[in-house]
Formats: structure tokens, sequence, C-alpha cells
């Protein structure tokens, strides 16, 4: 029976291999899905381990394209950051991973799928489901979460089996992606204890600060600083340069799909810089009301998003409306970085509704004149008066 | 006939108070409104001033806790930052000054209110809705608005009369409150500059980061550092501790209520500690639907607020929701200052919902176990699953 | 081992009785709970089966006034139609009847509730999930959805122990509460077929039209033409009367819960009528913000409370917020009674905000100028001006 | 100088253009759009009276497709009812006749467009909005608004320059349009009476039921008992059918742009019976998050539509979402006719997620088990468990 395994060259992933190959007598094809975190190197290491565990095949599938068009694009558009601050870094990754991996089953005809999530996280949830909607027909099968094995039992289990790698735990856990690192540790098991500095994977070695210019075209990333690139490649690019100002790092606290709450340390320079900057082109080039409505469905499309209803077709809508409202969201933002922190100095847009020529905020006046303005006023009053006049309720 | 004029001591409203009293011969109740912004000794100089100017009487109102109490703690309830950005400081204030004001006129019976606002901004809405909804029998007058002077005029009617006070015009236009400064200056009537670090009141003079506990009761700052004190007195101290490292500086672009946009910089180091701790508080302690709503209501009761539709019932309605949600938000908060910036270290609270004895994020689990686990994916997974068969939509 | 028994007197919950008490040993008190549905001669009876089923007690626990306080009270407020069309009539009772249960089992200690719903429909969650949150401690039991059995299995079960009721499986099956009455029944598996007029409980016998007077006060129903009762016995007064007209029948099409859709049959002619002439006074009397916000929680706290969510704290807030807003919502509605529907003629109330002496719709205005009117509109256009100016975007 | 007169053939727009010409010396261009309210001989007729009051030219613009691909087309998408009550009929139209009247303006060149609107209505923001912002260069002139004229000073004046048409006036106002008709009188003036029978243009005419079929294709009407026809047929037709049962009659009461309230009767056959019948099919063919966000988006839609705001950005962006959700909304919906009132029958689609091969509601379930349910309930319970473990809230 063939039998697609979802690997990471860790431990969990590891013990699966060799425990569905030898044990249960799977054909196992593993495969790894790159959105952004795995080096050139890393995929050669991970594809020889698995090998050596008994897979009868590797495949590691580069999704980062994938990943941004079908994902990142639309959390920039929308501004999202889950509870106001996490760019949903590892949650939007899933998605895509359990995509591509359902995809590769159905390829190559596989009759089940194997992933390493716990039962006690959201991954288990965003996996599951996007493999049982995709393709209901392939049985899930999830050794981790199903034999509640400690760390010591795997690494005895594969050293029984001649399998001795060092599998030193890492005092954090640390999960890379094009678009956010995440970190967990034991601080972020409890709720007032921040990351020490060294937890993160990046740290400070630029102190002088500086400004960039990032430019945007109907909401992608098109520049930076003049040099035009692909948006993916952009990203790519400012994290390399922000987290040498050691920008991005926060702790997001939020609820699980399963009902209790989390808390995990990130560090994600490029996607906080993108989605500020492009956040302060559209106070620029979208109307109030677009910013009200975007505002609203960017949340609720990050909600989804993280509790992995990505396949809801309500996400294909919100989409299309997201789409639309970057027609004019083109322009220039001036960043500066300074270390630890960054600001937003201002843009320039043709498409800038800030227009000195219909009369600035507070100077006098080009386009109405005070009695225009005290009969906007007086009618805007109207409600509030007859409320006020029926319900006597002058206090 | 009496009229009451909404007086700050500076050119326009001392043109007003001259102009009216002499030119139009009302007897002119100066009255000034302070929401934080004002020390007993600028009183007094305001009051001086007045009473030359030719006020028959100067009445300076201290609003400031009816300001905490009427709006700025729903702002801290509703985590109300505007655009994302700014905690609304002024726009707030704005009110509590319109209805102290009108209040006063009544009290005293004035035929006509009078303020300095011109044609351009929010202010004059602000001003005049809340005028003209409590007071509908009172005429408003604005000279500035209506005729359009320049500064030099003012000053050279003044000084045809006697009056030749200092005017000169600092770089900077700033607006001092309890809920924070805004600055204007020529920068900010572009779109491209940043505020040149002086502008601000507030400069870095604290150079050793430092952590601080900030206790919360029912949503309400009530001790920092262990130190019980007033939620209006908090603020003034955390103001004052903060600013020394020059937190809470940044620029608002934002819709005014006339339809054109608009850019203000802003200084509001306590509001902005105050809300996202609080925020964090909230993370820990409301459930996930508490939290998605109390984004909408605090996003919109903002907008209002910000348009001078204070006074619209559903502020009221929003007012109880807001207030309701606040039952568990109780407990500290620890926020590291650094300069320029300020991090949410964690909190400790008895409403903790992200608590231990019911497992823990990641790991392995004591109230479900992995059936329960699969069970809930696999119903929760139905309605996606449905969709896939009915629409072939497998790809 | 004492068990809570969740008891209605049919098939399914008198196999429980049975099965629990003599296969499984335990002490079962069986529990009705009336939220409207159940005569004195109904419960009379019931009490005698469930003695004769081997039930150790039989309590009977009327809810109705606990029900309106609890819930229809706010789905009044919240002119609650789930998908607009389904007042919520057994969703929304089977929440008390769960808390009721609850807290019966609670106070006689016992260890186990067990109840009769199957694995497919809404209300397995509904009570699982009240049970589970409000007594954890105590284990739920579920032998129909447990077991699977056909009615015939259950039946011939029953014979062997020498219960031989008349188990005749009615066309429909109806469930009639305070709030509206479900039919279900072979063209309700469809989404083609209506049901025909005679699944119906109440059929057509009044022809002559007639207009009734509903008196509101702070949005609860205190008087049907003049005479004051209380809401409750408003209900079932209302019910009776607009029966005869055969009003209120419908068909809800929803998502459940479990994510499959479904349809049921439902007669409410008292709650359509009072959220109809309720929605109609609130446009009378509430700001147009206050709608919009109404709207939006109505509907947002009609899907948590249709899935079984009423416990989350939102719900308290929702409630605190819907209660804010009734403040005004007291007058008279006419209501014009006729065969298989009703009209809305028209509403009286001193809180009216549509007040002729402030100029009315269309006709020429008291409180404002032409002038007044023109400026008005031209500062309204400001945005979309300033818009199409910078975009070029005049086709 | 070359005028643009919104002409409909009606006292007020009479008065203007003999006002115009011969008191003001324009080249007045009478223009009347049409969006399904005038026949061709009423045009005929309108086009005689133009040229006799001294019009240049008078042109007749067919906008009824227009209309419909425009604006009717998304309201049957959002199943938009303002107040829940009323199709935005008269509403809707006046979007589209002003915008194709400022083309029309901007075509020939004209300078100045005038309209009859008074200064108590939302026509005037409706029109003067979009006049404004499509063509700012052009000055807007409003006779009856500015010299607030009655009745009797018009047709003395039309007299005295020798037209003496019979401007009697009818007890009540009609407007008529593809979306339906208003209707005004004296008893909408009030808020206590209802339109008598005899005010509705339609009278019933049939008193014997029919079921008719209705077939939707991506949202769109595009059969009647199958026959295929355009949209705008269709409608045309439905109404024609429907309007012999005297269905769709109501009133409207709702918040003026001006901000105060008004009420208005209304004749909609056709646009009622589509947005249900459309409605219940999304019912059965969109997800559960679709519909809470149309609902959302809808209302929102009809809000700034009736306000006149169709032209801000935000609308298209709503539009994109909306006619993205509408991909799968295509089948057939039953619909019961009967005097006064219509019933939905049910639906037959290919896109129905109502699919029984998934297990029915409350049925015995095939696609999980017991345990799966309880799993499910299980983990749905955590986050109300661990709020209630937390908060000792038992009660």
């Amino acid at each position: 029976m063939k039998l697609v395994l979802a690997y990471s060259g860790g431990l969990d992933t590891s013990y699966c291999a060799k425990y569905l190959s030898e044990e249960k007598g799977f054909e196992v094809h593993a495969v790894s899905v790159n959105t952004g975190g795995f080096s050139e190197e890393e995929i050669a290491e991970i594809k020889e381990k698995a090998l050596q565990l008994g897979a009868t095949s590797y495949t590691s599938i580069d999704a980062i394209q994938y990943f941004y068009d079908k994902v990142v694009k639309y959390l920039i558009f929308g501004n999202v950051l889950k509870n106001n601050t996490y760019p949903l870094s590892v949650s939007a990754e899933r998605i895509v991973q359990a995509i591509e991996i359902v995809n590769y089953a159905k390829k190559i005809g596989a009759s089940h799928i194997a992933h390493g999530s716990t039962g006690a996280g959201n991954d288990q949830v965003r996996f599951d489901m996007i493999f049982q909607i995709i393709a209901p027909e392939i049985e899930i099968i999830t050794p981790i979460r199903d034999n509640k094995l400690s760390r010591e039992a795997e690494i005895e289990y594969l050293k029984t089996k001649g399998v001795d790698y060092s599998w030193e735990k890492a005092k954090y856990s640390i999960n890379r992606g094009l678009w956010g690192t995440s970190v967990g540790g034991e601080e972020t098991l409890t709720s007032e204890k921040p990351l020490p500095a060294s937890a993160y994977p990046s740290q400070l070695q630029e102190n002088n600060s500086k400004e960039i210019k990032l430019t945007f075209e109907k909401g992608e990333l098109i520049a930076i600083d003049g040099k035009k690139d692909s948006p993916v490649n952009n990203i790519v690019k400012l994290d390399a340069l922000a987290s040498k100002y050691a920008i991005g790092r926060d702790i997001h606290v939020g609820d699980t799909i399963i009902g209790i709450k989390g808390r995990v340390g990130f560090e994600a320079p490029a996607s906080l810089i993108i989605i500020k900057a492009h956040h302060l082109l559209e106070k620029h080039t979208l109307s109030k009301w677009q910013q009200y409505q975007k505002e609203q469905q960017g949340n609720f499309y990050g909600m989804l998003l993280h509790e992995g209803n990505y396949l809801d077709e309500v996400m294909r809508n919100i989409e299309a409306f997201l789409t639309d409202t970057q027609k004019n969201v083109s322009g220039d933002v001036f960043v500066g970085l300074h270390p630890y922190r960054f600001e937003l100095n201002g843009i320039s847009s043709k498409h800038d509704l800030m227009n000195a020529s219909f009369g600035s905020y507070g100077e006098i006046n080009k386009g109405w004149t005070a009695d225009d303005a005290k009969g906007f006023i007086k009618i805007l009053s109207n409600s509030g008066k007859i409320y006020n006049h029926v319900n006597h309720n002058n206090d």
C-alpha cells in the first residue's frame, strides 16, 4: 500500500518513516513541501535521512511561489495580522503544504497519507481537514497523535532499528518559512514570560538607522529601493535586510482551533514591514468605506485561514473582493529601519487621495465655503436633533 | 446678549474675544475646558488674557475625570486605535469640551456660542453638531470660519485695539490632552515626510530599559508597579514615565468628516501602552467570539466618535456592550520600556484562560483523546467534503 | 448510580428509561422540561409512563418563564430570524432544557445524564455542550446515538419487557414550544417539496380579517388590544389568535452544527408577528446606526444560539447591548390579520422619530434651507470628487 | 448656455422647462431616462410637452438594460432588502438616471444641469452627488428646491405663459420602474396609517393559486416555467404575472440621507419574489460562511446605494465579491402564487449541498460514527469548559 508521509526530517516524522515502513508494511513516499524554510543543503540532508529510514522515495516540492500566489498575497492585500499581532506565518504555510501533499498523493495513487502532528495543536486540524476535503478516499494515519509516544520512546525505537542520529532537543523549536519564523520554548508555555532575546534566530547586527523605499503595484511589493524583483524575492531580500536590525519579534496569544489558548513567539521582519507599509499606502489611496470593509473582511479571512477553513468557498469570494480593492494601491512607501523597530515615514503615489488641490486638513479650503460647511453640519445634526427633541434627552 | 466663547488663549480665539465683544456687542463669557492639556499656570494666564480682551467672565472647567469616565474608559475597553494607529486623542477631547461648553451656556442662559474652528477641519463638525443637538435654540458663531481671516489680519486688528501680545507662530501646532498630544507642521501637510524628532514635545531622556507592571481591574488601569491610584492619575504617571523613553510617536493618516484625507503626528505614550497592554490581557481572558465582536464594535465606536457622532444613541448601546465584556479583564501586564518602543512581556491573571490544567498548545493533551480530535476534525470537514463532492471541485 | 434522563414520553426516551434502569442498573430520574409544549394532562401521562418504565422518580420542570427571560426576550430584542426566516423555536428551547436538566442533576447529585438524541442532528451538540460545560464531572450517556437502534428494535425490546404501548409513528414529527412548533416529515427530507397544508398543527378557522394592537414597552409585548398581561401570556394569547388564520407557516433551510444542510417546517404565528411588529417599532424609534449594529449583533446572536454556544460569554455581552437598545422601543403596533398572512399597518409611539415638526420626507422642510442642503451634498461629495479627480475615473 | 434638464413631464419639471428657457435664457435640453417606468406612448407625450414648454430638444434614454447590469443584478446577488423590507426600487433608479443624465450633459457640452428635486428628500442628494463627482465643472440648478414654490404658484406661472394643462394632483404619487413602484400619499406622511388597497396600482385579478418555476443561472433569472428570456424580460413578465395576485405590497420606513425618517408604500411583486427565491437557492448552494458574509455585504451595499454612494469604489469591490459568490447559484425555485402572498415551495439544483448521500438531518448518519460526533462535541466544548473552570461560573 502506497503511503505519502509529510516528512520534515525531525524526530517525529523520522519515527513515522521507520515505523510505517517497517512495522506497518507501507511503501512510504516521503515528501517535504518547501514554503521558504529549507535551503538546498537542508533538503539534501532530509532526503538522505528519509531514504535511510526506509522511505521508498523522497520528493521535495518547491511551493514558495504557490504559497505566495495562493495565500501570502491575500494576507498582504488584507493587512492580516491575527489578533492585531501575528502575520499567520505558520498557519498559512500548513495550508499550502497540505494541499501539495494531498495532490501528490492523488498523483501517485497513494491510499494513505501520514503526518506527525500531535492531538493538541492546530496543525492536525489543518492537515486532516484539507486531506479529507480534497481526497476523502485517502486514509489518514497519525502515529504520534495515536500512540502518544514520548521523545525517549521514539529515540529508543529508532535505536533498536539501527538508526542512531543525534536527536538532541533544541531549547527552542523553530519553524521557518517565507512569511515568518515561529519560536516556541518553555517561556511560551507560560503566560507571563517573554522569550529571551537569544531565542530568536536573528540577532542585532546593524545599529545604523536607514531609510528604504518599498514600491507596491496593485498591492504587491515589486521593488525595494528602486530595484525591481518578484514579490517572493523581495520578501526574502527584505527579510535579510530587516533581520539585521532584529526587527519583527513578538509573541502571539491566540485561540487554537480546538478551543484552548496558545502562545507562540515569532520573528517576521518582512511580513510586518510589508503589511504596515501596505496598510499606510491604502490609507492614502482607498476611500473610507473601502478601508472599513477591508478591515472586517481581512480579519475574517485571517480567522478562517488560521482555523484551516482555507477551502471554504467564502475564501475565494473574499479574495475576489480583496483583489478588486488593490487597483490603485500603487506607489512608494518610505520605511525607516532602526534597531528592534521600524517607522513608516511617508508615501508617494499618483493615486494619493490626500491631494492638496482640494484643500488641506485644517487649512483654508478651496472647494467649499463656510456656508457649505455649516449646511453640511446642520443636516448632519438632523437625526440627533430629532432624537433629542423627541426623547427630551437634553442632559 | 450673552455669548459663551470656547476660548483657548491662542490667536484665533483671542481675536474672537475682542471682535465679538467690541464689534458685535456681545457679553462674552470665555470658557476653556481642561481635558488634561493645561497646567494651573497656563489657566491663570489664559484667564488674564481673556479678561484683558474684553471678556466679561472667564471660567476654566476641569473635565479630566469626566473625559475619562465618558470617553477614555471606553476607548480602552474597545482597544480603539483609529486606522490601527491613532488613539483618537484630540477627536475624543473635542467631544467632551463641546458638551461642557454647551451645558455651561445653557446654565448661564447664553443665546450664542462662539468657537474658533476653521471651515476645513473636523473640529467645526464636532463642536457644531454637539451644540446643535443639545441646544438647538442657541446660535453658533464662528468668525474665523466665516471671515477666513489671515493670521496677519487678526494680529493687525488686535493691534489696532491695543492688544499687542507676541503671536509668533510656533513651527509645530501642538494640542496636549490626557489621552495624547497631536503635532501638526509643514511635514504633515505632505504625504511623504515624517516629522523631525525635534517636533515631538518629549525627547529621549532615558536609555536604560525597564520593566513595569500595569494592573487592570475590569479593564481599568488601577495600579502601576503595585501602587494603586485612580485611572486618571495612572495615565498621567505612565505618560510621564514613558515619555522619557520617547515612546508613542506616530503619524495618523485618516479621512476627515468632510471627506478629505488628513495627516497628523502625535505622541501618546500612555495611551498606546495602555491599549496594547489591555488588549493583551483580553487575549488571555476573553473568548474567541468576545474578541471577534469587540474588534468590530471597538472600530465602529472609534469611527463614530472620530466623526463627532458621540451623541448617537448607538454609542450608549456599544458602551453597555463594552462594559459587559470587561468583567474578567483583571490582572497584571508586564511591559518593557525601551528607547522609542515598548514590549509586552506577559500577563498574570486569575482569569487567564491559558490554563495548563486543560492541556497546553502542542503538548500532549489531558482533556481529550486522539480519537476525540479525529472525530472533531472529521465532522468539521463535513461541509467542505459535501461542497467538493457536489461541485466536483477537487483540484 | 443516579442518572437523570431527559425524558419526553416518546419511543426513544422510553427505551432509554427501560434500558438504563433494567439493563444498566441505573437509578433513573426522569425529567421533562416544559418550555411551552406540554399541557398538564400530557405531563400527567408522561409521568405515569416514566414510572411504569422503571424510573425511580419523574419531575416536570416548568421553564416557560425562564425560557422567556433568558432567551426569547433577546430573540425579540434582536429581531432574530435565522437565515431571515426561522425564529429559532426549537434551537432556543433545547438550550434552556439542557440548563435545567444539568442543574437538576447537580442538585440531586447524579453521576450521569442521559438523553435520546441521535448522532446526526443539532440537539446532541446543544445538550452535550451545555452538560459538559456546566458539569464536566457528570458522564453523558446516549443509547440511541451509540446503538443506532431502529424503531422496530426499540419497540421489540420494550415488548419483551412487558411494555406494549402503541408507538405508531406519526406521519409528521411535531415539536411544540412557546416560541413555535417545528414540523418534520418526508417532504422536509427533500429540497423540492413543500409540506402539505395538513401537516401543520393549526388549520385555517377564521376568514374575517381583523386589526389588532400590540403594545410594547422597552421591547417587550405588554398588551394586546389594550389588555395588559405578562409577555409570556401575551405570546400564548397571540399564538391562539393568529393560528386561527393559519399565519406563520414556513420552511427553514439551514446549516446544522455538524456541517450538513437541513430543512424543517415550522408554524410560529406569534413569534413572526411579534418580531416583525417589534422591528417596525424600532424603525421608528431607533437611529440608523442603532439599526445597523442591531442587525449585525442580532444575526450573530442567533447564529451562536442556534449552534449551542449559548454559554459563550459573548452572548451575555450582546444581551447587554440589546437590552440597552430597547430603552425607547415602546408604543403600539397595528397589525392586520388575514388568512395565511399578516400586515403591519403602522405604529404609534411617543418616541417616534418620524416627527412632523422637523420636516417631512419630500415635503418642504422646516429645519433647514435649500442652501444648507446644497452645502451638505457638496461636502458629502468631496471624497468622491477627489477620488475621481485623482484617478481620472470619469467614465 | 446649454442646460440639460432631467425631465419627467410632471408639474415641477414642466415649470423648470418653461422657467429656465424663458426667464433664465437657457437652451434647455430635456432628457428623461427610462428605467422601466415609461411606455412608448408616455414617452411620446412627454416629448411633445417638453418641446411645447420651450425645450430646444428632448431625448429619451433607454436605460433599462444598463439599470439591470449596473445595479439590479447586484441587488439580487446581495438579496438586498433595505431594512429587511424594501427592494430599493426608486433609490436604485435614481442613481442610474443621474449617471445617464450627466453623461449626456458631458456629451453635448452642457454647462448646466437642472433637476426638479425639493430640499427635503433623498433624490436631491443622489442627483447632486453623482453630477458633482462625475462632472464637477457642470453647474447644478434646482429651481424647486431654491424657490420653494407651491404647486399653485407653479400652475399660475405656467398659465401666465399660456401653458394650461390639467395638473390635477393625483391622490397618490406613483413612481414606476423595472424594480418596483413606489406609492406616496397622505397616509405615508403619518406613522400609523396603512395605504388603502386602492392606492396600489395593481389590484387583485386572480384568485386561483398557481405554482411557477423560476430558473436561475449564476444568480440571474434566466427562465420562467422553462421559457428562457433575458433577465430584464423575465422581471417584466414576472411582474405582470404576480401583480394579478396583488403580491408585493408593503410600506418601507427608513432613514433618509438628510437624517429624517420617511415612510413610503411600494408594490414590487417581481423584486420580492426574485429576491426571496434567489435567497432560498443560496441557502441550498452556499456555505454557512458565504451566507454570513453575504448578509453583511449585501446590507452594506444596500445602505450605500440608498444613500447615493454608488460611486464609492467600495461598491465595485463588493460587486466583485458578490459576483464571485454566484458561481454555483444555479437551479430551479418553485414558487406558489396566492392572492396577496407567495410561498417558496422548494428548489432543485445540481449544486444543492443538502445532499442525501452524506447523511440527512436527524437521520442515522453515513459519514461519521457516534464516537466522531462525541469527539467533535467534546472538543467544541473545550473553550466553554475552560472558561467555566477558570471563572467558577457554574450557575
